[in-house]
C-alpha cells in the first residue's frame, strides 16, 4: 500500500513503500541519499549502498521511517529497496535536484513540462490553486452563481480592436476578451454571477506583466449603489482569498521568501487624479498627458499606499471617461470622469471594475458618443431594453496576483503554459 | 434595508422591503396581485388596487409579511407600495409570467438575456453552477489540484480535424479540442490534476448533443494500476455531483419534474464488444460495423443498464484502438482494445477515458502506428522521454449531465449562450 511523504509521521518505526518520482541522488562514503517526490513534498532516504536508479525516474520506494530532526519534515527513511517503475530515456537538459533551478526564461517555459517538476516552480502552482479555489469559494459564500460564457463570439463587442479572429465555419469570429456583455446578462437574471475563465487580447506586448491569454476571475453584482459596493465585495474576495494562501500554503511562501500581503482593515482608495498630483509632487514623476496613468505611475501609487497607510493596496477611482469603455457609468458631479476604479497590487494593476449604466437610453446615447454604431450591439442592448437592476463588477487577471505575491520576474512564470507574441508552444 | 424573498418567513409580521423584477402583475376585482423575483426565487404581494408598473420593470416593493399556507413558500406580502428603479422601454416579445414559456429552441437562444429571467429557465443554471461547484469540490477533496491549461495551441495535437483555426499575429494557431496534452503534463508534476474549462470542437453537426463550444470536467490521475482506478474516481466525483444537486436544487428539480438519477452501489461496467452483442440480441438493432457504438446504441445501452442494473449510468470499456487516439494504452489481453471507457448517462456518453500509455518508445510505436510523425509530437513526447507515471484519466461534459439531469429537449438549454454551426450571437 502507497503513503504518501505528508503521512509518513503517521508511521514512525514501520516500513512504508513510497511512489513517486526520485528528485535526487547522492552518494558519501559508501551510503546513499535518495530524494523522493510525490504529490505533496519531498522525503530523503539513507541507504547503506549507492542508489542504483537515474534521477528522474519513476520509481517505488521502501524503507522504515525514523524520526530526523534536522529534516524540514522531521522524518526521513532508512532505505530497503528501490525499483524503478519508468526511467528516464536520456539525462535532463539541465539540474532539476539544485535548490534553485538556475534556467532563464525561455528555457524555463521551452522546457515547461520539465522545469514545472522543480520544487520551486511547481510550488507556484500550488498556490495558483488556493487562489482560484479561494476566489470561488468567497464569491459563492457571498451568494454569487458560477456561470460560464462563451469564449467565441460572433461580435467584436467593443469596437473591435484586439481581438484575436477565428474562422468560424467561413465566417469571421471573434475570441473573447472579457465576459463583459454576458456577466452583465447574467446579473440581470441571477443578480450576483461570477466567472474564472480564459480571456484572449491580441496585443503585441513584450513586458514582464503582460500575456495574450489570461484567467480572469470575473464578478458582477445587481442593486448596487455605487462602485463602492462593488469594490468592498472584491476586497472581501481577495481577503479571503490571501487568508486561504496563509493558511494552507506556508512551505510554499517559504520555498520562495514571500511575505503575505500588508492590508489594513479597509483597502485605501484614492482619486487618481489626486493620485497623479501626488505622484508628481512627491515622486516627481509626470504621468504622460495622454494616458490615465502608466506602468511607471501605478509602482509610485504603490509605493505611496505603502508609505502612507501601510498597505500594498490600494483602489484608484474615477478614471476619466475618454479611457473607460463606452457601458461605464459617468459620475454624476463630474461627467468626464467615471465610477470606475483599479485596484493596484504591490504597484501593478490587478483589477479593473466599475459601476455600469443601466438605463437604456443612456447606455445608446453613450455609444454615440464614443462613436460606436448602436445597430452593431443590437444583442447587447436588448437586455436593457427590458430594464436591467443598476449593476456593476470587476475583472482580475489570476496570475497578476501569484506573480506579484511572490516578486516573480514574469508573470509568465505564473502561468502553466503562458502564451506571448512569439510563444505558442508547448 | 433589502430583504431577500428567501429571508420573509423570519421577518413575518413586519414591514420589509425588497428589490427585484415585477414577474408578473394582474387584478381581480379591485384587487392587485404582484409578483416579484429576485435572486432567491418568487413572492406574491397583494395590494388594494392595480399594480402600477410594468412587468418585467426592476422594482422595490414595500409590504408587510403575512404567513399564507397556499403559498409555496409558506409566506406573502400585503403590500404597500412598490416604485420603479427601471422601466422597460417597450413590451416583452413573449410572454415570462406563465408557468411554461412556450417559445421555440431558436426563439429561447435569440433572445437568451430575456428568456433567461424565466424561472424554468433560471433553474437550469441554478443546478449547472451546483454540478460545477461540486465537482470541484469533490475533486479537491480527493487531493487533486486545480489547473488552468492554454486554450490557444500552436500545434494541433492529435491530427488536425475538427479544430478552430486562429490568426495568431499572423500565424495559425488552433483552439484547444481538449486539454489532453497539458493535464497529462501536470499528471506528471502534480499526480492528480483537474480543470474546469472551455473545449472547442469545429464540427458540423446538427443533433441536440452537440455544440462547438462546451465546458468540459476534466481529470489525470498519476500512479494508477489500470483504468479501473480512473473509472472509481469518475465515479465518487459524480455521486458528490449529484448528492449536492438533491441537497440544493430541490425546487429546480420540482420545476423540471426530474427524478435524480439511479446510481447503484456501484457503477456497472461491461465490454463494448459484448453490450454490441446484447444490443443485437435483445433489441434487434445491429451497430453498423464502421463505428464503436452509434447513437441509437448508446441509447439501447442505456435502456439495457436500468433493465438489468437498474441504473442509470453504465460504463462500457475496451473501446477498439482503431476508434481511440494514439495515447491511449492498448490492452495487454487484446492489442485490439484498449483501456478505455465511455460512461453513459440514461443512454447518452457523457465521459470518455482511459490509461495513457507513458513509456517514451510504445508512445513513439503507437505515434507511428496511427502514421503520425512524432517530429510533430516533439513537446508532447519531452514529458515521456524523461519519464512519466502510468496515468489516465477522463474528459467530462458538463452541459450533458444538466442537459440529461433534466430531460431537456436539447443540450443548447443548458448552455447559457450556445455555440452551433449558425449560431454566433448572443
Amino acid at each position: 500500500m502507497r503513503i504518501l511523504s505528508s503521512e509518513l509521521k503517521n508511521h514512525i518505526g514501520k516500513e512504508v513503500t513510497l511512489l513517486g518520482r526520485l528528485y535526487a541522488a547522492r552518494k558519501m562514503g559508501g551510503i546513499g541519499f535518495a530524494i523522493l517526490q510525490d504529490r505533496k513534498g519531498l522525503v530523503q532516504a539513507v541507504f547503506e549502498q549507492e542508489i542504483n536508479a537515474k534521477v528522474g525516474s519513476i520509481i517505488s520506494l521502501t524503507g522504515t521511517v525514523k524520526e530526523e530532526k534536522r529534516s524540514q519534515t522531521g522524518v526521513e527513511l532508512a532505505g530497503r529497496s528501490i525499483s524503478v517503475i519508468q526511467a528516464p530515456v536520456e539525462d535532463l537538459p539541465f539540474d532539476l535536484s539544485k535548490k534553485e533551478l538556475n534556467v532563464d526564461l525561455p528555457t524555463l517555459l521551452d522546457h515547461r513540462p520539465l522545469t514545472l517538476r522543480h520544487e520551486s516552480v511547481r510550488s507556484i502552482f500550488k498556490i495558483y490553486d488556493t487562489v482560484i479555489g479561494a476566489y470561488t469559494e468567497a464569491m459563492r459564500g457571498m451568494d454569487f452563481t458560477e456561470i460560464k460564457t462563451p469564449k467565441i463570439m460572433g461580435a467584436a463587442s467593443e469596437g473591435g480592436a484586439n481581438f484575436f479572429t477565428i474562422d468560424y465555419f467561413g465566417t469571421q469570429a471573434f475570441l473573447a476578451q472579457s465576459p463583459q456583455f454576458y456577466k452583465q446578462f447574467g446579473a440581470g437574471v441571477f443578480e450576483r454571477v461570477f466567472e474564472v475563465g480564459p480571456v484572449f487580447r491580441a496585443e503585441r506586448h513584450f513586458t514582464t506583466r503582460h500575456v495574450n491569454e489570461y484567467v480572469s476571475l470575473d464578478g458582477e453584482m445587481a442593486f448596487i449603489e455605487s462602485d463602492e459596493e462593488v469594490r468592498e465585495t472584491l476586497e472581501k474576495a481577495l481577503r479571503h482569498v490571501f487568508a486561504s494562501v496563509a493558511e494552507k500554503n506556508k512551505d510554499e511562501l517559504a520555498l520562495h521568501k514571500a511575505e503575505l500581503p500588508l492590508m489594513p482593515e479597509k483597502i485605501p482608495a484614492m482619486k487618481l487624479s489626486e493620485m497623479r498630483q501626488i505622484i508628481k509632487e512627491k515622486y516627481g514623476y509626470d504621468i504622460p498627458k495622454d494616458t490615465d496613468i502608466d506602468p511607471q505611475g501605478e509602482v509610485h501609487a504603490g509605493q505611496y499606499a505603502k508609505e502612507k497607510f501601510n498597505s500594498d493596496f490600494i483602489f484608484l477611482t474615477h478614471y476619466p471617461r475618454e479611457h473607460r469603455p463606452f457601458y461605464i457609468m459617468p459620475d454624476d458631479e463630474n461627467p468626464k470622469e467615471t465610477k470606475s476604479f483599479d485596484l493596484l497590487f504591490r504597484g501593478l494593476e490587478i483589477a479593473t471594475g466599475a459601476q455600469r449604466i443601466h438605463d437604456y437610453h443612456k447606455l445608446v446615447g453613450s455609444i454615440k458618443m464614443y462613436r460606436l454604431n448602436p445597430d452593431d450591439f443590437a444583442f447587447y442592448l436588448e437586455a436593457f431594453k427590458y430594464a436591467m437592476p443598476p449593476h456593476g463588477g470587476w475583472g482580475m487577471g489570476s496570475e497578476r496576483i501569484v506573480y506579484k505575491l511572490l516578486g516573480l520576474s514574469s508573470v509568465k512564470e505564473a502561468i502553466l503554459f503562458p502564451r506571448d507574441v512569439k510563444r505558442l508552444i508547448p
